[in-house]
């Protein structure tokens, strides 16, 4: 039975946050009573920036990255290296590594990755248009940051040999141990890696 | 530094999600993906149900809920008992009594607690409305419903004063050990209170 304490509106408020991801029905309830205590303007601003940020995403025309314009501002920023591009599955993995600070070059986004399983093949990804880009864009290195997991890897394969004609460098994101970890939580598939892997030190 | 792979709108979604009870800023971020790869509807939808429900809200004129009426719903309810009124702190307690099923009569919500300390008297309470309703209404029963700590206590006393004049029969909720708990985790008040609750069995 419903819950008779509720609104009908407020009841389905509940529900359509419920089904955004981390949030149960729990903190659906908490978010609708500190919306209802706190003043208006907040969910007027949280309801208006909602409908516009979806209504004007789309991808970025070179990079396939979400975006609020024809080209995203990496793609239009000029003080971004052109030569060396990261090859990444998801919009989010942009944002994950520009939030290190430590890649100056710019993106291409694949929107997926390789999984014969569930009928995706290379057709369905942004794969024409990279090899499309490195040819056009002088591009000297593609690092190759897939996910270190089956399909991760087998796209990362895929890419390294679609590229070998262009004779462009080709890198990979080094696979170990996370910093502040430990060898003894390592499973034995990352420790493989993070042996095969070992650098000159010192 | 701002991160790059998002537009200034995406920022600001991100801040106001942020802004919201447990809601981080990765959930924030994890949320706003979730957005952009959904349906535009998921967005409007929610954007709508939000300026709706709390442009709509209100307290309730009788017993101070949140209403999206006048009155509402349990007040308007003809099904329920009128002779049985429960305090309550705060509309989400009403929530959590509604969810139990095991309460017919309706409710009154004080909107806060007595606290000397932050300078709340009964005149910043519903507690003047309390005493005209369970005069006007043929109130039988007075179930004080706030919380078992030093506010909801003290809120508690003042309320059974405050309600000796008018004859009516006042009652608490009963305090003790949590169903599923064990008595080896309880601190020494709860204990307490159970053994001077304690109830005839068999």
């Amino acid at each position: 039975m419903r819950n008779r304490g509720y609104s009908e509106r407020m009841a389905r408020l509940i529900q359509a946050l419920n089904r955004l991801p981390g949030i149960g029905e729990r903190s659906a309830e908490r978010i609708l009573f500190h919306l209802l205590k706190a003043p208006l303007e907040e969910s007027t601003h949280l309801a208006d920036l909602l409908k516009q940020v979806r209504g004007e995403a789309r991808f970025c025309k070179t990079c396939h990255n979400f975006s609020d314009a024809e080209f995203c501002r990496i793609c239009e920023d000029p003080t971004r290296e052109g030569a060396v591009l990261c090859v990444v599955e998801d919009p989010k993995d942009v944002i994950s590594i520009e939030k290190t600070g430590a890649f100056n070059g710019r993106y291409h986004v694949l929107l997926g990755t390789l999984s014969p399983l569930e009928g995706v093949g290379p057709e369905d990804l942004q794969i024409g248009n990279l090899l499309k880009r490195v040819k056009s864009e002088k591009i000297e290195e593609v690092i190759l940051a897939t996910n270190p997991n089956t399909e991760g890897e087998a796209t990362a394969l895929y890419l390294a040999e679609a590229l070998k004609p262009w004779g462009v460098k080709v890198t990979r994101l080094a696979s170990g141990i996370p910093v502040g970890s430990a060898i003894e939580f390592m499973d034995p598939a990352t420790l493989q890696r993070s042996l095969a892997g070992r650098q000159q030190f010192g």
